[in-house]
């Protein structure tokens, strides 16, 4: 899903196949990547991975309601989301923001500023999955 | 060039081929990208690629006593700076600064005061090569 400046997208597709296909600017000079990681421990307890699940219907629309204020907030910029659903392993990232800016202070304000949004407001879930297997990994 | 949580190049290899390298941790949360991109227009005028030179024998010590402050200042994350030199096409990257940190907020601020400290003392120079063929592309 996708406006002129915004493109979000929600599936199993890892982070890395979603990154190989991106494409270069020549317009933009900044062009800032977040990946959110998923680690090996929570509170002290060995982690293998978290299972993500989403409300589906409304997951891809509050991303694209925080683009497109994103968008008049910030003229000028572009961004993608992805946000991968089902297990992600310990080491690998779960979620991808890039911001694309003509200069480069603005992109970190930016892409900044997406992360937090994304966190307080887009209806997708974690739950651990524990090294000792007490959560078993599966689909949500 | 490498401290204990920084890593430091520069050289005419690309950030593409840098970054396929790069290892993943599982420790970290957070694993920021910044890519500075060579735009096709500087001043009106368009470009269609930049050389880039430095002072050989500075440039990678700067970059060091860079990340040993930023280390002071900032216990805890990982950084590793590439910066190419050479020629640079336009839409394609000249520097890679990547930033990993437990929690994702001190990511942002990291990883833009190393692209501050870099711009402001690192001797790396840049020549635009202007798309009328007036400067020649070649080894600097």
């Amino acid at each position: 899903m996708a406006s002129s400046h915004f493109t979000a997208s929600v599936s199993e597709r890892p982070v890395a196949q979603v990154e190989a296909d991106l494409e270069p600017s020549t317009a933009h000079g900044a062009d800032l990547r977040f990946h959110g990681v998923v680690r090996d421990s929570e509170e002290g307890r060995p982690l293998t991975g978290i299972e993500y699940s989403h409300y589906e219907a409304m997951a891809l629309k509050e991303l694209l309601r925080i683009g497109e204020a994103m968008g008049r907030e910030h003229p000028g910029h572009l961004a993608l989301v992805h946000h991968v659903v089902g297990h992600v392993p310990a080491g690998v990232a779960s979620i991808l923001i890039r911001v694309q800016t003509t200069h480069s202070a603005e992109a970190f304000e930016i892409c900044r500023e997406y992360l937090r949004r994304i966190k307080a407001s887009v209806p997708i879930w974690k739950r651990p999955v524990f090294a000792e297997g007490t959560v078993e990994a599966g689909a949500s």
